[in-house]
């Protein structure tokens, strides 16, 4: 750079970790892997996957979501980068964490071809748990899960964790659940009012009264 | 990582770039250099750091600060990574960008060892500008212009860039310049009543009458 002889300086391994969020059965759950390999064997991680040299960094994220979940044009943003000096064992590893937001319905629980198993953990008892994460992905977890109840309010980031189409009160779940708090159903109809359409399309098949299907506007 | 023989990937030089924000004569600043060797020579850059194999980013973040300002101690926070590929037609370079906020009274025009100038660029007249800068520094620097545009509404970040003794108008011009437009005296006033207490003193020396000296409380 300016001056400074850059061969003083190693180079670094730079990684991208996945932080794929989605709602199942009312809980914000995240999609983990259960490493098979030390360190940490045995300890559920989130996937990720080492920076190219020819590869921008959202590539990464997008190659890496693509791998674990079979998905592509998933809503995605950097999250961090966490550069912690051992938190990585082996070897120094800087980690750019991204964070990915699903509807459920998207989701195929695929085995990516690197792991013996994918698995979508409950967010909040892992993070209200004692249960031991490989490297810093439980920290990892944490600023993300804060970075969405941060989000939720001022940008549209839970439209991402319904489908195309949606009924009200999914989507007022949905908002409760990143927020942690429960709304004033009114309230929020009023929020929302400016952001979503209806459909032509009610809900069928259920034991009450089909629910009005809407749209992002 | 898992079942990646890491050696596919080669590592990658990771710095961190540092925009050093502050207010001065009622204008956005970022201190800035003037490179005086290939590539971009003569252009102006953002100040640097290469990340070294054993020093956490914040640490390379602190060190840069130190380096370019003399200043420790300086409000600083991880802004953005930017990672495309030929953002340096050097090398490949994944930038941690930083943001640091401080009050122009403790900043020194210091020109750093490494380079011969160092100064304060406009912010708002550069990014309207046509003026090239160094790699993809203009684009960290509209990053960094918005990242404070955004948090100054539901943060204290604003604090950060006056002294720790300043006046209402002194506290408000902060937060207007930030925002990009002008605020209420009353409104302002009323909103920022939680944050801050008087102290004993008002300012001195002036055409005006004297006005209180307040402080973050």
């Amino acid at each position: 750079m300016k001056g400074y002889d850059s061969s003083q300086f190693e180079k670094l391994s730079v990684a991208v970790d996945l932080l794929t969020f989605t709602v199942e059965d009312n809980r914000l759950k995240v999609l983990m892997i259960k490493r098979d390999e030390t360190p940490f064997a045995g300890k559920i991680a989130l996937p990720g996957v080492f920076v190219g040299v020819n590869e921008t960094l959202d590539a990464a994220a997008v190659r890496g979501i693509k791998e674990e979940t079979g998905l592509k044009n998933i809503y995605y943003e950097q999250l961090y980068t966490f550069g912690d000096v051992k938190r990585d064992p082996r070897m120094r590893i800087i980690s750019v964490a991204y964070m990915a937001l699903v509807p459920v319905g998207q989701l195929d629980y695929v085995a990516g071809e690197r792991t013996s198993d994918a698995m979508l953990v409950d967010v909040e008892d892992l993070l209200a748990s004692r249960r031991s994460v490989a490297f810093d992905h439980k920290k990892i977890i944490e600023y993300g899960r804060q970075r969405l109840a941060n989000k939720v309010e001022y940008t549209d980031i839970a439209f991402h964790l319904v489908g195309e189409e949606f009924t009200l009160p999914e989507l007022q779940k949905v908002y409760e659940i990143l927020l942690g708090r429960e709304l004033y159903k009114a309230n929020f109809r009023k929020k929302v009012a400016d952001m979503i359409e209806e459909t032509d399309y009610v809900t069928t098949g259920q034991a009450h009264r089909p629910s009005r299907l809407y749209r992002r506007k």
